[in-house]
């Protein structure tokens, strides 16, 4: 009996965090930039049951501030209160049938949900890496997943499927592993980091390391640089809705007050929830590991991989099925640069469907609940199984 | 002879910034929430020659981080490498022509470069008010410069012209006394700041308020903030450009270097180009008077005045003639917010002309040089002064 097998209560997943950890001594994973990690632990969650042929996995790859918890309910979450970030997408009968696919979901190397990250102990130091981490690439972390598949001993992913940075994810695999992917779908993502999107990366790293707090990242014997890091998520949240999101959802109500305070505090809705949004993700995430991801997505570039020099990597390899989809009014990965893509993939001669959805969430609206995605997605899965 | 006779050299004017002063003891000035402020000083500069019926003046009223220094150079400035920064605009013969029209540009209050803000001494305590510098709002603003107008003998404005929150301040001019204002003109700006614009403010006020030098705004003994002053201006600094713009003008471009850095650091021109003009800013501006202007930015709305009660506001007064400029890549300022205004205006039976101009500068497109804009500032102004 494989200990990826899934139990359902109900029409709901419940799930556990499982850890995988390779390159232990002597070995080291070798990154991008050439530098020695190890040993690394990748934590994971799967859902569903794998086929007796293992063909039916679906690999998911979380955005920049997600981890594995993508569906269902931890066990001991019994008043079933923080379901997986994508649990409308991922489940029974859902866009994602966990009772037709087995699907795996890690935690992305140099975070801080499990897996090894700056905020892991350095072997060499016995104390939290903090700078002393390597800087990983997208490639580094697609890396890391291919060893838990290959762990799990799956030779071929039915699909591998993610937004935003996940969807870089979901193209570095195309190019890194293509006899491994049946298909790949790319959610609200880019071939290359913007100017604009580097930008606001780089107003939140500013955030983080304007933070005494911060000490050049040498923090975790002392007070972490929260007041930076929510400075930091409140500009990321801002880039994740839109002009029209906002308007709906805040317009310029009050909050709790019938007329301007004249202070410099909190007068608008929208400002409170910012707070509340900073504030929160302090709890959970580390201000290093915001560092590393932001600039792994902001090297990412499959157009020109190394800025200047590099070559432009192409799509040619493999058989992999494409699903491009994008979001009307996502301003951070616009549409027009998922036909970018969409192209791309045509001038090597790939297979590939696109969609744009018409939503007025921004770059978030890949996270909400949607019957147009998951019934796109149920639909692409379907067709990629019965091609088999 | 009256003090605003500019003298040009050649083609450029020379220009010198001038004060005046009001609500000095026993007066106060009583601000929009009923605070009391005095006495006030209004830094100002002026450009060409008052006419001899006095009824040619215009009135720039600068954006956000603006000063009275619109045009031309400094006595001091020998080697002229400071222009004015509507010096495109502003000028012999250019689309707010000196030649023909007396200008006239003023600090605003509650900013720091010259005219009376937070940084300004407290007559009560002898030391600078910090936060206990009553909140000022866009009304506010332009009550101070009506002052300076009646101070300057002028009883009617040829126009009253501004972009981003000088728009805002056109707009209020125009309600606030709309029989001394025959033509406006209101660039890149809206009738009311959106939950998005609200939300860019809100993260540039936390960046400031969560440098511990802030300290309350208490703050001009010591080290001011100026690593939070950074990171707020950074914050402003991307929403006032484009993603078309960035990827015209820095792209993916690496700065100073053949590959990555991977490291935390600079990598990319971008974030050189943002961390260059936060540093610059904190050199010029005053953390505190941030806070307030963007405040009395977010306060401004003349849809519904204050937040969940208060009435609408109507242009039915006056006989002012209305020109809107929109850009088509201002995602600070849509052009849908510029129509709105116009709608209002319509609605209102003014007479007013809308265009928005084809840019891809963003919202900073309204400070660049721009033959259209000329073209349409010298024709709009032209016919306002005929119709006297």
């Amino acid at each position: 009996m494989h200990p990826e097998r899934q139990e359902d209560k109900g029409t709901e997943l419940i799930t556990e965090k499982r850890f995988f950890t390779f390159a232990e001594p002597p070995e080291k994973m070798v990154l991008e930039n050439g530098a020695e990690l190890g040993p690394v632990t990748i934590a994971y969650e799967t859902y569903g049951t794998l086929s007796p042929r293992r063909d039916n996995a679906v690999l998911i790859a979380h955005a920049f501030s997600g981890d594995s918890h993508a569906a269902g309910y931890y066990t001991d979450d019994t008043a079933r209160q923080k379901p997986g970030w994508w649990n409308s997408v991922v489940g029974p009968g859902k866009g994602i049938d966990t009772d037709k696919h087995f699907v795996i979901c890690s935690n992305m190397l140099g975070s801080c949900m499990g897996s090894t990250g700056p905020s892991s102990i350095n072997p060499e130091t016995g104390k939290p890496y903090g700078l002393d981490f390597p800087m990983v690439t997208i490639g580094d972390i697609v890396a890391a997943q291919k060893r838990l598949i290959d762990h799990l001993n799956i030779s071929k992913l039915l699909s591998v499927v993610g937004g935003s940075v996940g969807g870089m994810q979901v193209l570095e695999w195309c190019l890194r592993y293509p006899q491994m992917v049946r298909s790949a779908v790319a959610l609200a993502t880019t071939m290359r980091h913007s100017a604009m999107a580097i930008a606001f990366n780089e107003v939140a790293r500013q955030a983080i390391m304007a933070d005494p707090n911060w000490n050049r990242g040498d923090y975790y014997h002392a007070n972490p640089p929260t007041t930076g890091l929510a400075v930091a998520r409140m500009v990321g949240h801002v880039t994740y809705l839109s002009d029209e999101a906002m308007r709906r959802k805040f317009g310029r109500r009050l909050q709790d007050r019938a007329d301007f305070s004249y202070e410099v505090g909190v007068d608008f809705e929208v400002e409170s929830y910012l707070r509340h949004q900073g504030s929160k993700f302090t709890r959970r995430f580390d201000a290093n590991s915001l560092l590393y991801i932001t600039k792994a997505a902001d090297y990412f570039d499959l157009t020109n991989n190394r800025g200047q020099g590099g070559e432009s990597r192409s799509f040619t390899a493999g058989k992999t099925k494409y699903l491009v989809i994008s979001y009307s009014s996502d301003w951070l990965y616009p549409t027009y640069q998922s036909r970018e893509l969409v192209q791309a993939l045509k001038r090597a001669g790939r297979d590939v469907s696109f969609c744009e959805i018409e939503a007025d969430a921004g770059h978030d609206a890949f996270l909400l609940p949607d019957e147009r995605l998951r019934n796109i997605l149920r639909g692409f899965l379907d067709g990629v199984a019965e091609k088999h």
